[in-house]
């Protein structure tokens, strides 16, 4: 084993001439990196010649320093010892902020997913609920995600002996509890220590699949660790222009026992999300930032540009023979937004799609994974005489889904499962595994109720005429109000109490 | 007659470990019923070895206690004289309350319906109302129920002579004083001693039908002795797994008068209502709840669960020749909420149908009553022949009624009358008996005048060229708001009033 | 000349036992009139006594008292020197509305019709803000009024000579300045000592027809002589249930030279208005209220009763011949509200119709009168081979206007011309004669304006295929909205102005 | 040279019976002009016998006072250092109001042409904000043209390599960097002292294309002058009634290398912008205006109409026959507002039209350029076979565009480019040249971005399919609200942190 540095020498790299950090006990030089650190260097020379662990964890893919920095700038291993502790100074909104976390309510008061959100939002710290929260340009897509779903109302059957229900399905081939699967959303320990492990578990007692997601802060190894011997999980790929490294990660997760590979398409380059940006402005030293005025450094695109920097941008219909040779694993097409891509996903003989936005994060204005089901559905019997939901080729939808009411829309519209991805991640910031458990059990007392509210025994009951969807391309922006008018106008007003007078 | 148990007996069993119970003068060993209480154990263990009847009464059904309680956990009556008083202490809350409940305006400055609810949501306990006012999931289909009304709109008639006008009409062959039936709600002594009583009373002087309901707080019997000699009554039935029981229920209704049998069809199972579910966590001793964490029981499921667990979720099509053989009365299914079931009722017979979403408290995203009317009218005409109204087969709706105008857009669409539960109970909870009174008058002069600015001397002249329902089916979510856009936006401002320099 | 009473002797009777009041120098016996009063007892016995005329005649008709009290009652003349002079106490609130009144905005200040309306809610008493602005049920017709011409858009024209416009028009064959004319509306010195004849002076400087109200609070006489010579007027008429008292009506306004005659048809009861209605109970001593409890008189409906009580409403299209048998003034039907009675109408031979639904203040849910016209002239084309706008038959509407912008598109769409009621109302209220000339000034100058900016020289060339009139019957409600859902949404932000340290 | 005159002698000249002012050193005697200022007199009094330099810039374009005051008023140059300096006070609103401008956020925290708007709003001068963003009448058009581009919506396409994507266009044969120019907005240097130069500037530097405005604060030839070699400008013109004045303007502007005439065609007279009236009366002394009182001379229309009256309200189709005669300069109409008036435009040869409601500020319920475009094609096509775009004839929008995404729909519905006005006139005003030089940068980025995420490698890729503009003429104003009903509703709420108790 090679000799380790010295804390004291490290310390000495402390400014943005010479910057040393050590994260998980090595030394690494990073002093070249410090304009090209998408985050800033600002938080970077915090750390110059100390410990940055304890930051970098929750943000980082586990990889991400050594894949991304020179290996000449890996310096080798510190003698931890001789490392001064760094203490974290705990501001006073950090201590409201755990002082908030004390206080959750117990989980027996969560009565919905929204409930999750609610908390999570109260007890992520700021930079975290931003990064999650956010979504693309003006957040409409984000919105209009759970919004479509308000549009497609239901028509329920009557006199249906519905005593036993049974809301259970199967996903590429593998069983499920429930029409809905744990889709990939990223970076989850900045939620919460476990991150993704969380869903592993959770998952585990379930019988829900969970998607890995590429982006994870736990690495794949770690996830598929987690899960329980037959539990299946997908995996959610964004597609290198290093084809090598997307083949040993696709082929190392097969070997894994992944199941279904998910290939993001909607996501070339990474969107511009502003509340994230502007949280980076905020997590800043305000006088610094001031003093740069208008010459400082422009990060605002390069945190989206860098992290999806090695996502390839050419990839093309022509590639997928390529997947097909180098896994046995069923393709599906994350993110397919209209009925001619749908359809030719199906000519070139995928598994599936997933009609999705990727959460409102990428294209503001892309139309909701429900809305495009409609057209899917339509145009893929017209043009191929398919049915759906079909075992060949299969049509999931995910985006702003909170009740089990807007999975069953989709599932009568045709899809086979819906992705639930923020509610979920959502679930363990608040309170863990056991959160996510909770999430589950919430839905699936919701399905039982509403199979039996809707008269089906099974999804396979859930048909088409069970909805009444003619409203869901309905885009409308009202007039804009006449102020003028609508002030001068005095609401009505109801019956009073009678004024009670004060006594002397 | 059996030797009396002494108060200080009952008193001992004051534990979870033996807990004795006095409700109207008996005593019950509810021990083992402790935690299979819908409403939690912390509420019966405050008068383990007490007198709850106090409690006990506006909550629930008369026999409530002696059918779900084994008979040998009825231990015999107590000698009351024996018993401690228990005397409740007032808290600030309530003596707020009850402040504002002398403080109501005068009957006569009540305008209309929603007065009474204004009024009944300042004086009743926040039990009563979470209880009354909850309704499903989001509560969306509770609310739509009221919006539907308004996407309708009128072509009146001018030039008839409308001198006279009369607004009553035949239901199911009796006479009503106006087109609207006094529809089932539950557990009417939460929100006023005297519960449904107030009704029958208040129906009685008007000449309006009322819906007996199965879950009411006073007795079946207690509700028709309350009813004027020649009075008509409905009964609401929620069928039981135990078809005896139902027998006996619906043999005894039809030998005490009832007119009308509706076999309520929506609620195989009772609706998740978290309003009403949140209002049970406030009513626990934080505290406590607290420290059970995540570990404490979950009530949450519990109540539905418990209050609908006679309900029989395998009611079926096949069912209605049995109740055919049961009784003479005319049968008509409540809860129908599509063209398809219309249809297939008629066809086996029954008097008519009650479209109907249960008040929104069932199934979150059902569509309303009066949209399914425009569909069933349509398509029992296309497929049968039949006009509306009919005779023999009557269309009734509910649900989101609170002016006159609603009621003659239903009747001008084709319905023999409409059902309002919530706003006659919100004038018992707010006025009692005077308050349902007031209630049918403020109907009456409604009609009246209603029926005179339409051009209609009779409900045969609301037909439906008096509406305009061409957008009853516009289920409309706006494109979510461009927050960035609409707050650099500066409204209008009016001419403003000269400023009043201060004199010195 | 009789003797008169000396003020001692009617001073005597200032009782309910005995009431006796003094109008305009003539003593009345109303004791037994009480009970009848449309305004409640209790402001009469204010003035028991005493001498009433202040607050008689901002509210009657100047003959209401002569005509509805038995000529018995009519006690004769007081020696006005023997009256005590009622000292009206001037409360804070009243102090505070004069002070407004001294402060309002010079008139150069008031920019559009709008602003008319802000300054009279500020300095008109409530009563009278209540009387005027009140509307039927909830006030959504009223509203609609304005929102249905927000739905119709323009399609101008581009490079056409506007340099001289011309938006002067014929109605009924009578040169108008503008395609607008001032509407009738009730109890104008309410707002203004002058009353009406603020609008017939005014509208004899800009060349506009007033149409003259039956329930006006100046006398017909007396607006008419407020006219200048040949200046043309049209008189509004509710019809009397005693013919002989409208034949005598109609005659005398032929005879003082009015040129129409507007036959309302859309009141035969007047309407329930619950903002005017709580006003009455606001104005009354609350403790008096609260004794009378649910036993007090119910004068909620009394008001609109007691008004509307000489109104026939037996009047019907076989009563037209006789109108026509008894004027040469032109008849033209105000109310008419779908094109089966605009073709009646048509067929019957009067001279026109107006599409209105009296300002909202009848039927709620009537449509307005500007989505009537649109199905009007297409069924009338239709039926009939009519085109709009039509001399012989002419279409006018009124209710919303606040715009010439709302005038052009009526115009556009086949009206002659539009009635406009409260703006003008609100102009007087505000500054009198000088508010109501501002106000046509103000139309004035937008006619010009946007003349210019359609690309019409004259209203001729203001054509249907200038509008897109295609959503005018949208009546949308949307879906009510998800709280919890939305209540978690965080709103975007700006960039935000550096925080500016504190200096020490 | 001509004798200079004293300051003393002006200065003597300081009432309303001899008013002379000084401006740019010159002398001019204004006392007959004061009642004719669109301004008013009293913002000229304030200055009467001083120099009025300071104020008359940024208001006035340069030759205003030289062509608008007859040659025996301009008395000649004064002797500068005889004048006294006029010590503008700086008021406690004009501190704040630098502070703010201290304060700006650095530029790279600026994210988006919102975050311009926002800034610019608190640096602006009320005056100035208020010309800049006031509209016509309710401002509906104005918001309405932002408001439609969210009825419109993506669908893109996947799987297409999207490394290399290229925005850049040709706009009447001329190079852009993207399908973006900047359109003419009126006043720059009430913003910014550079005024319109930095448009030119920034323009330069991202290859962009500025239309100069006819009624720029800067001179033609100042801002032609800033101009690169080879860079691209259209000019802008308002038609004078003298021929001859426009004739010398636009042989001037093409004699400098104009390369396009945008005749606009919306505004025979300019509009009434009620907010900037408004400021009119703020900026007066209230004590004098209102003792004015009514009689006040009314300033209202004087702005517009002064400013406007020399605009040939009579330009009319025949005229274009003669632009062509005078100029090879293409010409292109800006303001058509319907099908009808492009077809013509296209028949009479012009190369083109700007679809465009003049930012909202001419005729209030002019639908949206984005809309017009929609019918424009569909209908060109029908008659004339044409397609779009099309370089023959260029179709242009402008109005209420913020993102880019809201240009690519512009350009896949067939539009050449787009132009943008106030978010460039925004970005001077907060941050100068090197704010309009950030506004293009976030363009190219949300550019680059939004084509990848389209699936669109140029702007040929982006077809009509790509987006949904089905609801594009959907006017919806929701049917009012029912206050009553609403208010009664209580909005669910969340779980929520436990209490806190306090510690003693």
């Amino acid at each position: 084993m090679s000799e380790r540095l010295s804390g004291k020498t490290v310390a000495q790299h402390n400014s943005r001439e010479s910057c040393w950090i050590i994260v998980h006990g090595k030394v690494y030089d990073v002093t070249e990196f410090l304009d090209e650190h998408p985050g800033g260097s600002k938080i970077i020379l915090k750390y110059a010649g100390k410990d940055a662990t304890q930051e970098y964890d929750p943000i980082h893919p586990p990889d991400a320093i050594t894949t991304n920095l020179p290996l000449e700038k890996h310096l080798g291993p510190v003698d931890l010892e001789t490392v001064e502790k760094v203490v974290v100074e705990i501001t006073d909104e950090e201590k409201a902020r755990q002082e908030r976390v004390s206080n959750r309510p117990p989980l027996d008061e969560i009565l919905n997913l929204h409930d999750f959100e609610s908390i999570a939002k109260q007890v992520l710290t700021d930079k975290a609920w931003a990064y999650y929260s956010s979504a693309a340009d003006d957040e409409i897509t984000n919105r209009e995600n759970h919004a479509a779903y308000h549009r497609i109302w239901f028509r329920p059957r009557i006199l249906r002996d519905v005593t036993k229900v049974d809301w259970s399905t199967k996903i590429l081939g593998h069983k499920s509890s429930m029409p809905v699967y744990v889709s990939a959303t990223a970076l989850g320990k900045l939620g919460h220590p476990d991150g993704e492990m969380n869903l592993t578990r959770a998952a585990a007692k379930h019988g829900v699949i969970q998607m890995i997601p590429t982006l994870a802060s736990c690495s794949f190894d770690e996830i598929v660790d987690a899960a329980q011997p037959g539990q299946v999980q997908f995996f959610q790929l964004y597609v290198n222009k290093d084809r090598a490294v997307t083949k040993k990660l696709v082929q190392h997760a097969e070997s894994r026992g992944v199941k279904g590979l998910f290939i993001t398409v909607d996501a070339p380059q990474l969107g511009r999300r502003e509340k994230d940006m502007r949280m980076k402005f905020e997590a800043e030293d305000p006088s610094v930032v001031a003093k740069s005025g208008s010459e400082g450094v422009d990060r605002s695109q390069g945190a989206a540009r860098a992290i999806s920097s090695f996502i390839d941008t050419a990839l093309k219909w022509d590639d997928l023979p390529w997947f097909k040779s180098i896994t046995k694993m069923p393709l599906i097409l994350k993110g397919v937004q209209c009925w001619e891509d749908a359809l030719e996903a199906y000519d070139v003989g995928v598994a599936g799609v997933v009609l999705s936005n990727h959460g409102g994060r990428q294209l503001d204005f892309a139309r909701s994974g429900i809305e495009i089901l409609v057209e899917v559905v339509a145009k893929l019997k017209e043009k191929r005489g398919l049915s759906f939901p079909n075992e060949k080729f299969q049509l999931f939808v995910d985006g702003g889904v909170r009740r089990a009411t807007d999975v069953l829309k989709a599932i009568a519209l045709g899809a086979t499962a819906v992705g639930v991805g923020r509610p979920f991640l959502y679930s363990f910031c608040a309170y863990g595994q056991e959160g996510v458990e909770k999430a589950f059990q919430i839905l699936h007392d919701e399905f039982e109720m509403n199979l039996r509210l809707l008269g089906a025994r099974t999804l396979k009951d859930v048909v088409p005429e069970m909805v009444d969807a003619s409203n869901v391309s309905s885009h409308i922006v009202a007039v804009p109000g006449d102020s003028l008018y609508n002030n001068n106008y005095e609401s009505m007003v109801y019956a009073k109490l009678k004024e009670v007078k004060s006594k002397l």
